[in-house]
């Protein structure tokens, strides 16, 4: 990683903040050598907090605002009255490129909108997506969209499989990552028209892209691809849905353990093997959605999350930045140039 | 349950037919006295089968096809090849009221068109839609559409949302079910067009229904809502996404039951606790799901379930039919008769 490294930080986003981004930034300090933090925010909860921590001291700038945006707050209130919202300045900290990435923990909404304004899209993509890695039978994969995009055409589609398959490729490591297309079935003919199209596209850069066609549901969690491709509403669903079901579980695990003296002593005994994978599928561990698409690095942590998950998504941020992310992605469009005057002529079959 | 109830079974579909077939026929006839079974299918099989089952052979007539639809089979082939074939001629049993349901475990497209072209939908349903009943932290829910329909207006989740709410009333049992629209959050502005105009209209008829607005992905299986209304295509993704994720802890879990001697003894202390765990969220308790909307009663079964999840699926169809099902749906769409005039002029906010 570049040894100057700086993240911006809106430091009033989130449940907890701002405890959590102070501690997430100092807990990201000592993974990350080298790192500089701005943090944008209400200076009289900042100085106290940051008091205490020397070293965090010394690598952050603090900008004080007493503006910030609230979960319940709707875009378009954010965007005419957040001007000066610790959000907005952390974004604009990216756009003037003092910061190579922003990170909060705030409301999505308006995160994904301020970015969208102030960062714009990459030439060649028309719409962002929002991506995130999450532990599978086989290890790891990305999935996008996650919500930014609540209706996509066959385009977009397209456009977030070229991004995933750079996100896997630079952030995962996977050398030739396999795509694939989220779908009722996984035969040729299943969904709608935009899928279908979309198929016939990414079946003739198959060169290109190491296309595996369609995926279904339950081929999330297998990990049958390293990326999953969505349209961002279904994506969004799917990935709340895994969640309830990892909570469900959970619950019902627990229940178990509690029902007998036996049972008890059981979890006891099983303790460590138990706490091995709980961390094999911590939400803290996989914590950071990106906002893929635009000229800068916009991650979004969970607002529920505690510093350990907040740090980890400076980590992504870090990640993307310092491996040159979105240029790779711009470079990886090229090939892709005369995509959208092609795709219309594909035969839908 | 009425003392002469007949279901007709397509001998012939699923990954062990007709073995679990018979199988799970003869673990249902011990659940329900009274039941009767036509079985349709190759003779040459079912006969050697049945033969060492007295009480079976008793209550089930044989009707021999050669014929029956594969997996594989597309629909258009399905329809056109498959007039002589086991799942057609359980239909036919159906809609000419020799049998009060049908159940098959075959190809799930080639029966839901099967089923629709010989059962027709009901008055005052445009499309039908798959349901089922899943486990949740509070209890047992139900979702639709579960692919039926990959895309879906704002009529069809609304009449969706009734026929949920029959189906929570009848099979549930549940007193005011309360009824929740699948979306991507759960604020009043999310969502597309579609949605949007159901949910408007869902707030209108929220005297005669329970509406609770929208919920996301993870409320399914927190059982927010006791039923989950969805289009096909995110409700299919949604449903496989939670099977995927089930199966992914299961095995998680058992790498930690074996990762040491210690975590392998208590497996062994706390494995009755487990084990009811296990049957909690069993997916065989949960198999047959039910297409909804149409004039007579159809369950397919999970295609590789075996002996004791056919049942279930058997016993989903003898519910519906022993609590006339469909009359009460009828009915509950004499409420709504004007739905169809009445959902364009509602005001999408």
């Amino acid at each position: 990683m570049s040894p100057s490294l700086t993240i911006a930080l809106d430091a009033m986003g989130g449940d907890d903040a701002p405890t959590i981004v102070v501690k997430g930034a100092d807990f990201a300090r000592r993974r990350f050598p080298g790192l500089r933090f701005q943090m944008f925010g209400d200076e009289s909860q900042l100085l106290p907090l940051i008091k205490r921590r020397k070293r965090l001291r010394e690598i952050t700038e603090i900008t004080h605002t007493g503006e910030s945006i609230s979960n319940e707050m709707k875009v378009s209130d954010a965007l005419r009255k957040g001007r000066q919202s610790s959000m907005q300045l952390a974004i604009n900290s990216v756009k003037e490129g003092n910061a190579a990435g922003v990170v909060s923990a705030g409301n999505t909404g308006a995160l994904m909108a301020m970015a969208k304004l102030a960062l714009r899209t990459l030439p060649g993509i028309d719409r962002p997506a929002i991506a995130a890695i999450f532990p599978t039978i086989r290890g790891e994969s990305v999935m996008l969209d996650l919500g930014a995009n609540v209706e996509c055409d066959a385009n977009n589609l397209v456009q977030f499989a070229i991004m995933g398959d750079v996100f896997a490729r630079t952030v995962l490591g996977t050398v030739e990552p396999s795509c694939g297309l989220l779908n009722v079935g996984s035969e040729e003919m299943k969904g709608h028209a935009e899928i279908q199209q979309a198929y016939a596209y990414l079946r003739k850069i198959s060169g290109e892209i190491n296309f595996s066609g369609f995926v279904e549901g339950d081929d999330i969690a297998a990990g049958k691809t390293d990326i999953i491709v969505s349209d961002g509403f279904t994506g969004n669903i799917a990935l709340k849905a895994t969640e309830g079901t990892a909570r469900l579980i959970t619950e019902f695990l627990g229940d178990a353990f509690r029902s007998s003296l036996s049972s008890r002593l059981g979890f006891v005994l099983a303790r460590r093997g138990l706490r091995k994978m709980r961390i094999r599928i911590d939400p803290r561990r996989y914590n950071g959605a990106v906002f893929l698409g635009l000229t800068g690095i916009a991650v979004k942590s969970h607002g529920g999350t505690d510093a350990f998950g907040f740090a980890n998504a400076i980590g992504v941020a870090v990640d993307l930045a310092a491996k040159d992310f979105n240029e790779k992605i711009t470079r990886g469009l090229q090939n892709f140039s005369k995509m959208e005057l092609e795709i219309t002529e594909v035969a839908v079959s």
